[in-house]
């Protein structure tokens, strides 16, 4: 299958010429990356801010986050040089599973190695070297994106200057890597997965693990509003529509990939060495902590903890029924919030608004 | 598959000379009811307590519910005539997909017809009826339990004294019916399915579809507490559990009844031809409901919403991390929760005890 059809003709690519050494150790020979631009990058290069996607996402901030883009708004074309990266191991551009293996001329398949958050972040730090970008004035993402923040407030605390985490947690939970593992299952569970080599997708798995992500994405309230217990020809809705997503999936995701992706998150901990809480203590960046009311894969107990672990933090809430996906849901109120935290950076520090929607948590420590 | 070995040698077996017709219209011959009972019946022939189980259980409430069976507690061995059966289209010892098909020889699998939860009570009240019990003191169940709790009441308005729904709601909701369609399709996914004609069960997708539901039947914060990110073998002990999970219920439950089950509860709606509220509003008994604090799969509104409709309800929460399992975890606390209303219903109405965990909300209305 090829996922060419889903990158948009305003795709750039970077080649990187030196082989890229993984966290595993593992080595990967001539990967290519994939990335979209909005603005210009100024005079003194430091105008650049980062927009880091989440699990199935891709380079297009222009299609998944419009309406925080523009003139303005949270990603100002007018005064940043934004960038996106499709991350490393996706299938949309960067090389991942379903991209050629230069050593065997084949694609990878299941033979592309483990990969970690970290190299993710470390293959978008090659990217922003090559295209001259001193310093980022924002790291933002939700989800897998922010964990992708939290690992870029770390390996480059002189680089950045300041981050947005939505709807992510420092480390994955126990409950997050289970519901992971139960989707693998379901994959693994498909005939066509065969360890998977296979020649024709595990549509079933693929499209049965998408149903299960998807309601684990959204929430009881966001379901019982939309669909209730209405049904047709004997049908409930919800199931049609569940069916349709696990469809639309199937065509444009790559098992492979899904499997790389979600062992990726399920290892993510920004502790290595150290602790969970060293690791965060150390982050120096002023940081929107961002909360979903209704997320039940990222409870607020998870941002919480971010933000008092985080000197810096600021911790807002985005009330919504729609569960973890209200940060793709709910972007004009998801906008407003990181607009006013990035109005609070410009002013000093010690004049920090403190407002319904955004409570300062370390102005709010004893 | 066998699953005769499941069934206690206690158990005792009632056997329908006449045909069994379901809400469908279909109609099942020879069934055959496994149930359990405890204590003795009085002469006056009411002091039955009726114990509803849920989706993968049985008639062994010594073996699921046991610090709620016994002198003094929940269910009063002294007192009450305590009853279980196993519902219909389960696998241990009541008529479902692995009985034998009295009309081809042969066990039902895949062409077990589709029945209701009023079926699973209709069937109940057959079984009463021929152990001579007048009335019902109590009828109780959690979860799959608690929606046959709330058909008895509606059904049965003169034979039920008062009833005891735990952690489940009138109707199933978009949520709850989308995660059973998903854990359909993990079963439906594997080629051992073979459209539930197998020889061997679907053993993969069964696993993956018990994996799904363990993660909704707990919390964040109970995965966190018990696995958090431990790992032996750099497997996650998390992923450990569930695929020891898995592996348990594939050996102890057969496929096409939990396909069977998962129907009849999506299914489940106490209205019919009138209103939701309507139907809710005609239950006249005293009515505990109980809510656990940290259900995802049936969270806190649709128990606020059975006790405001229910016109003597009264909403108890049990507090727990555990999730929507926390009725066959927490039972200590349960139990305490239902002697506190059993004692209530022995005192005059007017005087029912509001307490810290037991509020009337009846009383509490304008």
């Amino acid at each position: 299958m090829n996922y060419q059809r889903f990158v948009s003709p305003e795709t750039q690519f970077y080649q990187l010429l030196e082989p890229f050494a993984l966290e595993s150790g593992d080595v990967l020979s001539r990967v290519q990356v994939a990335y979209r631009t909005w603005g210009k990058l100024n005079a003194t290069q430091d105008n650049a801010v980062l927009v880091c996607h989440a699990l199935t996402g891709s380079a297009d901030v222009d299609q998944w986050w419009e309406p925080l883009l523009g003139a303005g708004r949270s990603l100002d074309t007018d005064q940043d040089f934004i960038i996106c990266s499709n991350i490393l191991g996706s299938c949309y551009g960067t090389t991942g599973a379903t991209s050629i293996n230069p050593n065997t001329g084949k694609p990878y398949g299941s033979t592309f190695p483990r990969i970690t958050i970290r190299d993710m972040v470390r293959l978008q730090a090659v990217l922003l070297e090559a295209l001259q970008v001193r310093s980022l004035k924002l790291v933002i993402g939700g989800s897998l994106g922010g964990m992708q923040v939290l690992e870029w407030a770390i390996l480059y605390p002189e680089k950045v200057k300041a981050i947005a985490v939505i709807a992510a947690a420092g480390r994955h939970s126990a409950w997050c890597i289970g519901i992971s593992e139960a989707q693998r299952q379901a994959i693994y569970a498909d005939p066509n997965w065969q360890n998977g080599n296979y020649t024709e997708q595990p549509a079933q798995g693929l499209a049965t693990a998408r149903m299960m992500a998807m309601s684990f994405y959204r929430s009881w309230a966001s379901f019982s509003d939309r669909f209730g217990r209405q049904a047709s020809n004997a049908i409930f809705e919800i199931v049609e529509y569940l069916h349709y997503q696990g469809r639309k999936f199937v065509d444009r995701f790559d098992a492979n990939t899904y499997i790389t992706l979600t062992h990726a998150m399920d290892n993510h901990d920004v502790a290595r060495s150290e602790g969970y809480s060293s690791a965060l203590q150390q982050i120096c960046q002023s940081a929107l902590i961002v909360s979903i009311s209704s997320d039940v894969l990222y409870p607020s107990i998870e941002q919480e903890e971010l933000a008092a672990l985080i000197p810096n933090a600021t911790l807002a809430t985005l009330h919504s029924p729609h569960g973890h996906d209200a940060f793709l849901m709910d972007m004009t109120t998801l906008n407003n919030l990181v607009v006013q935290f990035r109005g609070s950076l410009q002013q000093s520090r010690s004049a920090i608004p403190v407002t319904n929607s955004l409570h300062n948590l370390s102005a709010a420590r004893p």
